[in-house]
């Protein structure tokens, strides 16, 4: 068999059994060999960054990779946003990109460029064979360095005359390597220092915030009145109704210090210690306050969740209860639409097992709030800041997840990035309704054009700043890629829009009328 | 002033009046600083292949850089496909990537990735002040290096503070580099090969062909009977009644091959020795026939058309006529819409001095031909095969070049990458005529899957090519954008909606329905 065939079978006996595919000439071998292995879902996405995006949504929700297919360096540029996102999100992907045969190289042909350079931007672990019996051993690799522990983006380059040529056979399946165990030393400082009676707080980061973990930081936090937090953007927090209610950490790095001011023990469960998103004048990029001391619970490949359970043991807590979040939804929202009253409307109708996928930044600030009591459900956060995340993520969760209502709530700036992402839901007759959040404006850079200490904006960077002139009809836009929508300029219309959307099967789009520039 | 100030400042004192920015968080004092500098223009794109992609139209029209704006590594990378065209086109650029704070770098803030790998990816040229000083300078250099000769993507990455920190002065102008003289002996042993009698031709790109060098080629060629041959995909040609015409190497290896077949000696001129876009099995990449010695007549930074004059002039044809493309409109098509009546409508209307922007691909391989005799234009291709350039460089073209028509030829495939291209068209009411020729299908795949000798496609490979479920509507994606436009199902309604559009200022969309898949 040839290299695309042995690394089609090599994935799908690994349990890789589906692909976001965007492909191009030097893709076609594997395309054509993807009818000859029953088990590999082939989806269509008509950009990129649809496909990169939803690997990344997909491997988030199925905690198991799926595969990309990309064309040559510039269709690999135009996945990298949502590719670095899900580094940071440290989600398992098979990113397989496309390369010319190996002979064609020195041709510099039109589409070639430095490839090598593009892959090693987002990948954690990169193979490149050159002939077809190393395609699927390579392709068994990727999927190992994927799953980790930890998850990275593992990125495959198939020149075309690898995939095209006979001298392929399957590989052995790629297996899940295991976690490491935190050393008994490093509970017993842990414990310690959440003894010693100073103000304390887990930071819960990664797979400390599925509910295994977070039923054992619950318990730790019971025992000893540590704070828990959680990282500012989770790749996936499970939270709900019944399960141990977590802080996020703000996005403003002056809220983040205002939350850690009077912490003196801050324990890193799989979280990073917390920098600021970006450098302002005269602000500290470092937001651990002075004289609070940082220790490093789990990290990497450690196991977090069990170190969190062998924490609460040392504690003479693993038998505690955990506080959890008490059930409660606020009422469905009447008047005005604004951020408050969609972030109430999600609060009143989230399904029970709901994904929402968050990219509405600054209009959605009070959705986590609304829906902190609603039934149990996931949430999936912006990991890298790179904007064009949410819909792909939104896609990719939906097709993990099929039994499961995918709410993808979209800042407008944000979801005029990777929109094309409505086209996968439609085809694939997904369950993901999009909230826009239409407020005409990045209104992020209002903000932060005053925080880092510019001037009152002129006539030219105001223009920069607003997303009127033209006015994006969002409804338009989604009838144009085959999802049926609403604009909503109540908060009744946009309460029973959600309502209708959540009851019937397929994707919708509902379209909520903000005032300008909130 | 800071550096911010003083970059903007050297820019338009360097005649870069014209930014096409998405910009993020890290270019506020950047954004700010712009209405501190009378003259330069900020265009708002509201995805970055939008904003490349407009830089390379502008350049390729306006013979000089526009700047970009982009937002860090994650940002470039959305970029990163239309300046690989741009690259390959050898179009000045000025492509400005904001960068964290320097001293914010160490702490790999969520956004923060290795930006130099994408830098390196597709600039010629690369600056990194690191305090606010070294900005204008580098501001001047990357104008240079952009200017060449030859153009280039000149990168130049901006922490935010070297932006928003006083120490800033504006510095010298950039001014363009002298083109060389191409040596007497070269052009003595391309006169000998001309004058062998063995069949010859030409082989025409970049600045060869504007009309400069086209006349003095077409001397050339009437004097010694070499053919005129084009590289496949020009970054700009100018052609139409009344100027040499050139004919242009085929996309496909095998007509490229019977192009050259009988040539004995190839002369290059400003072009590169013709390969294949890509490998397909048992199918050479070098498509320069076996016998045919290949002469570099003019190359890189080297002076073309007057190398070209000089060859007249040492064939004693300096004063001769070249041979021109007689005047000639065909008919207005009438009946069924399919890709050749679409091309038949364009020859018929095609306004003088329109800018075609030609990404129609499999679809559009008539219009090269149908609008040969129309009155003078210029022709713009896809350099790079990374498709998404079509509208953008529609866009940048036409802010290059207000008072002329742009026609932006666009596949249905490729328009999906960068669409959002409409909403800048709309803000700065652009005068772009948008043909989407919608085939519901990526035409080009299912003709490759059978080139590079993969099997009839089952179901999943076939889903990958195919473009319908969900159809897409262009003219509902087009309003939500903000451009309005018409749907024609016959071509009298594509004839009849291509004159209004051509004869009203500002931005219009037409969708040709064509028959599947061709």
């Amino acid at each position: 068999m040839n290299g695309a065939h042995a690394l089609i079978r090599t994935l799908v006996d690994s349990g890789v059994d589906t692909c976001f595919a965007n492909p191009g000439t030097s893709e076609m071998h594997f395309v054509a060999a993807l009818d000859d292995v029953p088990g590999m879902r082939a989806v269509l996405a008509v950009f990129e960054g649809v496909a990169t995006g939803a690997a990344d949504g997909y491997g988030r929700m199925a905690d198991r990779p799926a595969a990309t297919l990309l064309h040559l360096g510039p269709g690999l540029g135009n996945g990298l946003a949502n590719l670095h996102n899900a580094r940071r999100a440290r989600t398992p992907v098979v990113n397989i990109v496309g390369d010319h045969a190996t002979y064609h190289k020195r041709f510099d042909a039109p589409l070639d460029s430095d490839l090598e350079l593009l892959v090693r931007n987002v990948s954690g672990w990169v193979g490149w064979p050159t002939e077809p019996a190393g395609v699927a051993p390579a392709g068994a690799e990727a999927v190992a360095a994927a799953l980790g522990p930890p998850g990275c983006v593992a990125s495959l380059v198939l020149p075309a005359d690898t995939s095209w040529s006979e001298g392929g056979e399957p590989a052995l399946p790629a297996r899940r390597g295991e976690r490491s165990e935190v050393p008994a030393d490093t509970i017993d400082v842990v414990a310690k220092a959440l003894r010693s009676g100073e103000p304390a707080a887990l930071l819960l980061g990664g797979t400390a915030l599925r509910t295994a973990g977070l039923i054992a930081a619950g318990r730790v936090a019971g025992a000893t009145g540590a704070r828990m937090l959680a990282e500012t953007v989770p790749a996936r927090l499970e939270r709900g109704a019944g399960r141990p209610a977590v802080e996020r950490l703000g996005y403003l790095a002056e809220f983040t210090m205002a939350q850690l001011a009077e912490i003196r023990h801050l324990v890193l469960v799989d979280a990073r210690a917390p920098v600021s998103f970006f450098a302002y004048p005269g602000k500290p990029s470092d937001l651990v306050p002075d004289g609070c001391e940082v220790h490093e619970l789990a990290t990497g490949s450690a196991d977090a969740p069990g170190a969190l359970a062998a924490l609460a043991e040392a504690l003479g807590a693993a038998g505690g209860r955990a506080a959890v979040q008490p059930s409660g939804r606020p009422d469905r929202p009447t008047g005005a639409l604004n951020g408050e009253a969609v972030a109430q409307a999600l609060g009143a109708l989230l399904p029970e097992g709901a994904i929402v996928s968050d990219e509405a930044n600054t209009a959605g600030l009070w959705s986590a709030g609304a829906t902190a009591g609603a039934p149990p459900h996931d949430w999936l956060c912006l990991t890298g800041g790179a904007i064009g995340q949410g819909m792909p993520v939104a896609t990719g969760a939906a097709i993990a997840c099929p039994d499961r209502r995918v709410v993808s709530l979209e800042a407008d700036g944000s979801a005029l990035y990777t929109a094309q992402a409505l086209w996968t839901q439609a085809r694939e007759d997904l369950d993901v309704t999009t909230v826009v959040y239409n407020n005409r404006s990045y209104a992020i850079l209002n903000l932060e054009l005053g925080r880092v200490g510019a001037a009152a904006p002129g006539p030219a960077a105001a223009s920069l700043l607003d997303l009127s002139n033209p006015d994006v009809d969002f409804v338009a836009l989604a009838g144009g890629l085959g999802v049926p929508g609403v604009r909503a300029t109540t908060a009744e219309e946009l309460t029973a829009a959600l309502e209708r959307s959540f009851a019937e099967p397929g994707p919708y789009l509902v379209e909520a009328m903000l005032p300008p520039g909130l």
